[in-house]
């Protein structure tokens, strides 16, 4: 497994690796592995000739509020897992290579973008679909893996995909999860004990959400309405958002129907958590 | 030579191109070509192991009030041209092909744009930059090639290939000009007999400035302002803006001094026509 920090070796290995033809798999992270990362590294693995994994907390996809300084950082354990993982290389650009002085260019897409972690954190996808722009054209990858658990994210990436016209395929693993149900996310780290406790409650209201409407329910504001009152019930949580949106177009549902997604974010403390469940609905 | 009208065909044969090891030289245009199209092309054949050209009149660099519908159009006469410079393919894209239903993905430039010609034209350029990202994705050329009479188009092309990392060379050409220095442009059809010859107001504008900076003058809104002064001074012209700005951040220059551009841009009649130079001021 090799290091890789400077963009010009990354483009001139995904260059040798084009010209013998290998398909490279991409899994771009923030780092601080954990087994959701690693699934998608996994998958990479076993999908292609060449893997490459990228770690780098990106600034601009963090709100000057935001806990980007405090991002949790372990590169040695990062590289120790990848390794294990039979990675062929671990991408890890320095911050002011990738935003040099006078760095103008923004991606952006502009529907669905504005809505759910979008309300609430603004420029947050411009972040993110500027730097996912700027490691595609590094890494070149043929095939790119992303978690459903940041399931707006993973819809703007293959809208940003399908409407640039990358020859990419976007690859969704499902969300993995801790005993009890709350999905993995590096900002697990910041919870205290209580905490962890209390923040079941989330997986908890889209489980019971998923059964209302596999129920029978249509309505999509009474199931918003359900799910923020078991959200509110908890005394360690702070709603951001419920809501059950179309996967077509990322807006809320009043008539259920298609193919959806419910999705919550609240904070624990002062830890931000989102989570999300996925249906078909005829 | 070969026309292409499919995306997903013109990605397979960049594809193919790029495993056998080929270079890909691409001219982006909006067809109607002229001599200015024509040396940008005989450079991409030269430089080149394949030539793409590409031909698509782009709606979203157009304002509602601008041209776009009767922007001149001749494939057949354009086709001809390409064959005799021995170009491989001619890429020729469908409207509601490269903005299909539920499009909402753009890449802008955020400094320099909105000055000069993004002044009287919002969002032009983010117009411009968002379909040459998506054509580079489809044809995935090494070397693309650009006239230095789209000045300010082509500085920011260059930023939003640095900023996005694409691994692309952009190739700037010098204006080509007609008799009398009138620089070339498809609009240049519009002009009436009396416009043309008013229009030769524009170059001769600019070979003063030019003048005056290298015999001295420094002060970047004096030449402005006699920049000015000088279109004013010809009845069928209605300036737009006379500027003198940095190449570095398309700044207007209080002192001239560095790389700089001095550019034009006027209405002859009801014509929009644009020019410059560009000169190195210790």
């Amino acid at each position: 497994m090799e290091l890789i920090k400077e963009i010009k070796t990354m483009q001139k290995i995904s260059q040798k690796e084009a010209l013998g033809n290998k398909t490279i798999g991409f899994v771009p992270t923030m780092g601080y592995l954990h087994e959701g990362h690693l699934q998608l590294v996994e998958k990479a693995v076993e999908d292609n000739d060449t893997t490459v994994v990228s770690i780098f907390v990106n600034p601009t996809q963090f709100g000057p509020e935001e806990d980007y300084e405090e991002y949790p950082r372990d590169l040695k354990r990062d590289l120790d897992l990848l390794r294990e993982r039979k990675v062929d290389y671990v991408f890890y650009p320095a911050v002011e290579d990738v935003y040099p002085e006078g760095y103008a260019t923004y991606v952006q897409v502009e529907k669905g973008t504005d809505v759910l972690c979008g309300r609430s954190r603004p420029n947050h996808f411009k972040g993110v679909t500027t730097v996912v722009s700027k490691l595609f054209n590094m890494v070149r990858p043929h095939r790119a893996y992303f978690g459903q658990k940041d399931g707006q994210q993973l819809l703007i990436i293959r809208r940003m995909v399908d409407d640039l016209n990358m020859d990419i395929e976007v690859v969704a693993c499902p969300t993995v999860r801790e005993e009890g149900g709350l999905a993995m996310s590096s900002r697990n780290k910041y919870l205290s004990p209580e905490e962890r406790e209390a923040a079941l409650v989330i997986n908890q209201t889209l489980q019971k959400a998923r059964e209302w409407i596999e129920k029978g329910e249509r309505d999509g504001w009474e199931v918003k309405k359900k799910m923020e009152r078991e959200i509110k019930a908890e005394p360690l949580a702070t709603l951001d958002y419920a809501s059950v949106v179309s996967r077509e177009n990322l807006q809320e549902l009043g008539e259920i129907k298609g193919p959806i997604m419910i999705a919550i974010a609240a904070f624990i403390g002062s830890t931000r958590l989102i989570d999300n469940v996925w249906l078909e609905v005829n």
